[in-house]
């Protein structure tokens, strides 16, 4: 009998969950689901025989070693900060541990001791990041495998509203977090371009989105992550041209939120007056500089559009130049503005979303410029089994799998970039109907 | 016999010590000239037998003491965060203190101290801060007098060239600090129009310049300043439903300046990989998405202009497309643009400068509304004698006067807003060509 130990059961455990309790009798597993909220814990076991769940809290210092020395494994579903607390306690107890968040550089510090110690700290094992390392390092080994210089690579990633519930003339909603979604892409946007560094400020970061298509969900636009330059030595490319990472969305979408972007709706870096009495109207009006006209005419000059272009219809939509309250107090420019969409962009019971990602490799080999194009696309089932959920959990399932049956022979902080990894995990996420499509193509 | 030390002897203490020099033997005056260099100081007091040029750094402690102690009155013409060191020994020993710059929170706190201790320390006595409080506190306090009730205050001020030699096609050259011309407007620009508070991010701060017209200059644009909400306190008109102060620039810069803002030219927050080899084109494409077209075509489709825009020239001029070097090492974007721009906008030997200061006041009385508008110009006579060190060392020079004929009688951390300065500073510096003309027209 072997124990794994998960803690956290919110949203994004339950198909982690749902796996690991799906395979324990088979697997010999008992499964130990620790979680702040001992009600919400036990709803995830569903009286379970191989599962167990308790009330948990991570910041007991004691309580964090007994569950630790108990597991022979350690699932960390914590909010980003929290994970460092409960890996320090693995490296100590020698038991392995893994997480779906970016290593911090908190978690890198542990990398040492962890290597002495032969303890693995698997991190990045989610979707974005997780299955983009995983799917994109296998292109890339292959590519290098045969001999080919790769010369481009973008590989981008979003989470949207399946098409069946995409009525809103948005077609969007929140499907993960909305302060990240609203603040999106602050701070400079770097990446390459045919050898040349590119510094895209917030004001232009959605001004000039990308277009791309995915097969059977087509057109979508795509604006550039913070960073991508870091990935050229994550995924052993540091001589690669061109460079980007991007976040998809459905068209007309980019250009509609850099309006918000322009005007500093977005702004999270101070207090608006009196915030909790202004109206949409008021609020909008905060922004505009004054004149006769009313505030629909003076927004769409401010954002450089006529008054009747389509585009103001998602303003009106959002009921921006209503008199309706904000209501909300000492509130920033960007936290009334996510209060303003999570009345509209918030999921209906029957929402289901989709998770879209595709990378592009342009390569030379033998004189022939080649590009591979790999997509993915995986829509929820429902609002507890979201695609989110899903690609973000089966990963983390497959390789605690993996490596309690000795399978992975890593020790220190990794992410999930070696073939050992990537090859038995992707195989296995394909069988779960998570996949890439991949097409070729001659370029010129 | 009265000693007055001053403490920096740069290009901005000129005609304080002219002044200073010029009255010391009717006032029986001791100038005493402290500066890192002795030459500097010495070229400054040019043997003036009332004047005293010496080495001095004002961070020793002992020497900071003993010439303090030496002094009557205390001129600190030192860089802002250098004040509160010599305004602290000041205090100490009861002497008053003036300087042209902010009131930074480190001066604030000697506020109390120097009220037990009667000590005055009189601060933002320049021209801007100093003369626009001054001219803007006059005519505040002449329309509560009569009973008014001030609607709307905008004040707006600008460093510029002279007419004559704005030949070049932004009528524009650094006569002052580049640095804080290139990064100016930087974060929220906040002021209240109509009741409603604004505020508007850098990237509209250029976008929408108000119109006004100087006498005898002819058209002037303006932008808002950072802070315009804190003067309402300042000036004791806490209730005013419009308030704006803004920066005055020739007509056309504001749009065109706003192509380096929305571009992230003027990007402080990181440095550009390889800077000191890029070309001016490199710098450039730097920031814009690529695709085929040149890098011309391509910055004034993100400028949203055609390529043959008239705007474009300014930039051809500015030689922005060629493929001179940048050769600045670990440049940040604004570091290197104003490298670029100081190739340009350095001043010439003959070049003069112009200040220009514009106040206008809409005030209800009787039923009545009526705007005053009061303007001040003033052009330099060379580059030692620029209308930039005239109007900031002036009001100092004057107000040193009348401290020591104990014509003041104000102590702790002031700024020049009650009349018993202003009225006698005003009044001199009209005598010394330094003065604002009035209009006042009916509103509706």
């Amino acid at each position: 009998m072997e124990t794994i130990l998960i803690v956290g059961a919110g949203l994004s455990s339950t198909s982690l969950i749902d796996y690991l309790l799906e395979h324990a009798s088979e697997n010999q597993w008992q499964v130990r689901l620790a979680d702040m909220s001992l009600e919400l814990a036990q709803s995830k076991i569903k009286q379970n025989a191989n599962g167990f769940a308790f009330n948990f809290d991570v910041s007991d210092k004691e309580e964090r070693a007994r569950e630790v020395d108990k597991a022979d494994l350690v699932i960390s579903m914590l909010p980003p900060p929290m994970h460092p607390m409960l890996a320090r306690e693995c490296v100590k107890q020698s038991k392995p541990f893994l997480s779906p968040s970016y290593v911090s550089p908190e978690m890198q510090v542990l990398d040492k001791k962890a290597k002495e110690r032969g303890v693995l700290l698997l991190n990045e094992l989610g979707v974005d990041p997780g299955i983009d390392h995983m799917s994109a390092m296998k292109i890339i080994d292959e590519i290098k495998a045969k001999g080919g210089e790769l010369l481009s690579f973008r590989s981008y990633c979003g989470g949207i509203l399946a098409p069946s519930c995409s009525t809103n003339i948005w077609q969007y909603k929140f499907t993960w977090n909305p302060r990240n979604v609203v603040t999106a892409g602050q701070g400079v946007a770097t990446y390459k371009e045919k050898g040349q560094y590119k510094y895209l400020p917030y004001q232009q970061v959605f001004a000039h989105p990308l277009k791309t298509i995915m097969p059977g969900y087509g057109d979508f636009e795509v604006y550039p992550n913070r960073d991508s330059l870091s990935y050229r030595s994550l995924y052993h490319i540091e001589e690669i041209p061109s460079i980007l990472r991007g976040t998809m969305r459905r068209p007309g979408f980019c250009q509609a939120w850099n309006a918000f972007v322009s005007l500093g709706c977005t702004d999270e870096s101070y207090v608006m007056r009196d915030s909790e009495n202004l109206t949409y109207k008021e609020y909008i009006e905060s922004f505009l500089p004054y004149d006769e006209r009313s505030v629909e005419v003076r927004f769409a000059d401010c954002i450089a559009v006529s008054p009747d272009d389509p585009i103001m219809e998602k303003f009106r939509w959002l009921d921006l130049f209503s008199d309706k309250k904000v209501g909300v107090k000492e509130g920033t420019p960007a936290l009334i503005l996510q209060k303003i969409l999570e009345e509209k962009w918030t999921l209906d019971p029957d929402d289901k979303d989709l998770l879209v990602m595709q990378h592009q490799f342009v390569y030379q080999l033998n004189g022939q410029q080649k590009k591979i194009t790999s997509s993915m696309s995986y829509e929820g089932k429902d609002q507890n089994h979201t695609a989110m959920a899903y690609t973000v959990g089966l990963p983390l399932a497959i390789a605690a799998k993996l490596i309690l049956q000795s399978k992975i022979s890593l020790a220190g902080v990794q992410i999930p970039v070696s073939s050992q990894i990537y090859e038995p995990v992707l195989k296995e996420l394909k069988e779960l109907g998570v996949y890439f499509t991949e097409t070729v193509e001659d370029c010129r």
